[in-house]
């Protein structure tokens, strides 16, 4: 338990306590039962909690995902950055390593398709999903490669944006499509084809 | 009209003119409802069919829309190649321009995002859809991407399934997940990118 503020209303602790119960419930119920068999009666069972508590503070069960994603993504801090050793290649695998056991994983795999789903579909939802997880992600993995830009690593012209799609892009497809396994070596070898591009190198 | 042999019988022609119209039925309807609005009463309604007619041929709403991609396919032909002039670059570059004008056509955007979707929560559909789609589509881009490494365009030992994953890849998580415009400046840049790779050349 965190330590508060004694003029903490203890009301405004209680309904804390509901939206953390709520969102928990939320992200382990998709994992279990599916996006579309997720309801929000299921969440205020498994919360403990009302239907019109839940729908006092969400407007759909999409919203309540997407918070749940949100509130798993405070505990990484605000402060994140990708490791940077000087090595970039095996900084990148590194992280795209991690990513796959992250993909990998049946506790984050049906919530993460789930939230593409309604992304996918939803242009609002999409919009602050840019706006308040994507957005933020891709700021820390540039800040990564511009670094590596001003140490000569990278090209001089390189559009940051675009090498986070070309890095990252071609796994998430192929997680989201299904068109191959997510492995380690696949994660190493996407790092060195996007590092060194397709042509010859004469 | 196609010309017909004389000993098809009328049933099958029936039967064959039906499945069309279901078929088209069930890619139109995705498009103006959405697949979660889609069922199989409005596709059967919409095709001039009874339900038990679909039921009859497909399990599921999901099976119906997979075989109005086929049929889609199909008119393409099987000996559909990429352009190739001998310049690389640009015979992409015209391939992916099409590939962005193709998924924001909103008479395809809805009906394949549909699609996607179902692949991302069906793994049995997705491994279909890899066998009669995905897998064609995929042998044909590596095939250009052959005789560029013939030419020695391309490097040696550069991974053609990884390669047609890093040319694609980004494009289509960035239009499934709409982290933004698809543009044909940015199909351009993205061929560029994924050529050259990131690294700066010594």
């Amino acid at each position: 338990m965190t330590t508060r503020r004694q003029n903490t209303p203890n009301a405004a602790r209680r309904s804390d306590a509901s939206r953390r119960a709520i969102l928990t419930a939320a992200f382990e119920l998709v994992g279990e039962v599916g996006y579309a068999k997720l309801s929000i009666e299921g969440i205020a069972a498994r919360a403990g909690v009302g239907k019109q508590t839940i729908y006092r503070w969400w407007p759909s069960k999409g919203a309540v995902l997407f918070d749940a994603f949100l509130m798993l993504g405070e505990g990484e801090g605000g402060e994140a950055a990708l490791p940077d050793t000087g090595d970039l290649e095996a900084d990148l695998k590194l992280v795209m390593r991690a990513t796959v056991d992250e993909l990998n994983d049946p506790r984050f795999d049906e919530p993460m398709r789930a939230l593409s789903t309604e992304i996918s579909h939803d242009p609002d939802l999409a919009a602050v999903y840019r706006e308040r997880l994507d957005g933020p992600m891709r700021e820390i993995k540039k800040r990564r490669l511009e670094a590596a830009q001003r140490a000569g690593q990278l090209a001089e012209d390189l559009d940051l944006d675009m090498a986070v799609d070309v890095l990252w892009g071609p796994l998430l497809n192929r997680w989201l499509q299904r068109t191959g396994p997510l492995t380690p070596e696949y994660a190493d070898k996407l790092i060195e084809t996007a590092l060194n591009g397709l042509r010859h190198r004469r």
